[in-house]
């Protein structure tokens, strides 16, 4: 069985970072074996990076968990190898990217600072740690170093942790977050179905959505099938947040929202 | 010799979607290969989605050929599995997307609904099928478990089959439709090299092109390399389409034409 | 341990010429390991390809290195496979792609025109000799066929070679050139850091920057924790070139500046 190194960055696929990094893992590691979760996220998005990276990981074999996003590279931010309590290594920046995830395996139980020379590609370069800090440590770790190997310990109480935005969710209406926007358009909410529960929205629950001083009318359903092609939905998404899409068009065109903006949901009084 | 999925989809790169089915498969048959096709078509676009596959499935190692174009996903349509006349298999929904790659190897005999909860991830998802439900079968399937396990049999002559776009040949002219324009902006044409002989266009003669209303002059070319850079030609592509090229140009751009747009061809009578 | 073949283009990820690629050299050798490099060169851009190729191959594991942006395909330029001095193999077009590459190994030592028909997919297609004639040449290669097997010997000294711009470097003043723009808006300049030691710019110099008839105000530094938000920084980026970047913005949008761009860089006088 082969080990694996799971792979998310913002560095895009027109540059040569991401193929960098795999060959400087292979050069370590030649027989890991790389998953590429995405390099998608936007540049510098530690929060998307974080809740994609929390969403994508439990479908990952276990291995090593490498992901940089990493606007503060250069400066004062340490360097993270960690345990989870599954056993699983995390290797990333200290700005809160990796902690979501490692809670859907149980928390922290380990964590070190990438300090150890002999396990970076030296002279470390200050601008592209993904590449001279990063992927050594994460190849390394799958090549069998021990974690404590790699550089001196962190209490995991003080590692950098993200405010995650919270949903308002009262009587008759909830002001959410769009926490992201999908290629297809679809844009998720920072709430679950129990957040529609509490406002009395169930599947077939005609609502009501404001975005931009905007209003426009929405019924909550079960998949894109339960709607006419142009209507917009309210549904349980696959990584069960609840989403907002347009059956064969763009919910986040239509109702101009991006990764941020905020939608204010009530249910629809006629 | 390692047992090969290839993989196509609408996904694009810039979400966790294509990696997380990638994770998924791993999971389930961690030797299996994975050859990205492309995540490229265009959302929701299943005849080009079709084209591309078939175009490429030549060129691809034996295996299980994994597609998701879906765009009635969550709706009534089928999951499928098949195996071709040459023992290949071939998993994704029952849209027409699988078929006329599946015909380049002998064509379908034999297919079955994807029904088997143990073959699936549970709970199946209403929103990602590609996840949940075609890359665990396509693993399955790699990792040797019986087609007929998968579910109950479908006759093959039930499946959903797509319309091709047809050409309209004439005796001096042809109206041609757009299959797709690739990156280098070349205009794939549904047209092979027999259409224009039979109006009597032979590498060097010169043709007139209608689109939109305005007409443009061409030339019937072996290769770029037989035109000046600006020149419009005509020319046989490497999947043996007829296509529009502008050398070291876009002619999709020159011409206004995307996927599904009309063009017509006519010997230049000067 | 793996044989790998890394793989560099223009062919971008929406279309399925890479994957393609990546099938054909599959069926050929089913063992070998492929990296992408990258396959977001601009369209045509041999002279991007042949410097991001340079920066790059210096981490990857030795192996067959392919690389296709060719946009003189189907005209009479020679298809190469080369051995440098380290002994990795370069297989691409004869238009300078492939030399500042090879130079960092030493120069090349051996170098062969693709000619043996067994060794290509027959018939070669007059467009995409990237399927056709460079993928299938780099499997051979890595599953052990013999350089000189791939075709007639050619003098390396007789290989076409880019002419890579020079920077002006006067007393005072330095003019440049653009040579990239990465994901971020990051913009490689043709200089070195001994270039700015010479007209006395250091870490913490004020300089001023001249694009397109306007001026703004830099500071020579470290890295970007060195600067403010917003602040236009010149610095020695991850591949030892002297680039312009802006700290959390684009430095190549508000300079505006892209590939081949001039830059007047002097020491602020004030």
């Amino acid at each position: 069985m082969p080990v694996f190194v799971t792979f998310l960055t913002d560095f895009g696929l027109q540059d040569d970072f991401v193929g960098t990094c795999h060959g400087v893992m292979k050069q370590i590691a030649p027989d890991v074996e790389i998953i590429d979760v995405t390099h998608g996220i936007r540049p510098g998005a530690v929060l998307q990076g974080a809740l994609v990276l929390a969403n994508a990981l439990p479908y990952m074999p276990a291995g090593v968990h490498l992901a940089v996003v990493d606007p503060g590279v250069g400066g004062t931010r340490r360097a993270l190898a960690l345990r989870d309590a599954e056993g699983r290594f995390h290797v990333g920046p200290d700005n809160g990217l990796l902690l979501p995830a490692a809670d859907r395996f149980g928390g922290v139980v380990q964590a070190h600072e990438l300090a150890s020379p002999e396990y970076s590609l030296q002279p470390v370069s200050r601008t592209f740690h993904g590449r001279d800090l990063f992927s050594p440590a994460a190849a390394h770790l799958a090549a069998g170093v021990a974690i404590d190997a790699l550089g001196p310990p962190i209490d995991p109480e003080e590692l950098v942790r993200l405010d995650l935005p919270e949903a308002d969710v009262g009587k008759s209406r909830i002001r959410a977050t769009v926490l992201g926007v999908d290629r297809f358009g679809n844009a998720a909410l920072n709430l679950v179905r129990r957040d529609l529960d509490e406002v009395g929205i169930v599947p077939g629950t005609r609502v009501e959505l404001s975005s931009r001083g905007d209003r426009y009318y929405a019924v909550a359903a079960r998949t894109f099938g339960d709607a006419s092609p142009g209507d917009l939905i309210l549904y349980e998404d696959s990584y069960r947040k609840i989403a907002v899409a347009v059956s064969r068009g763009s919910a986040a065109e239509l109702l101009r929202v991006e990764e941020g903006s905020e939608l204010l949901i009530q249910v629809d009084a006629l």
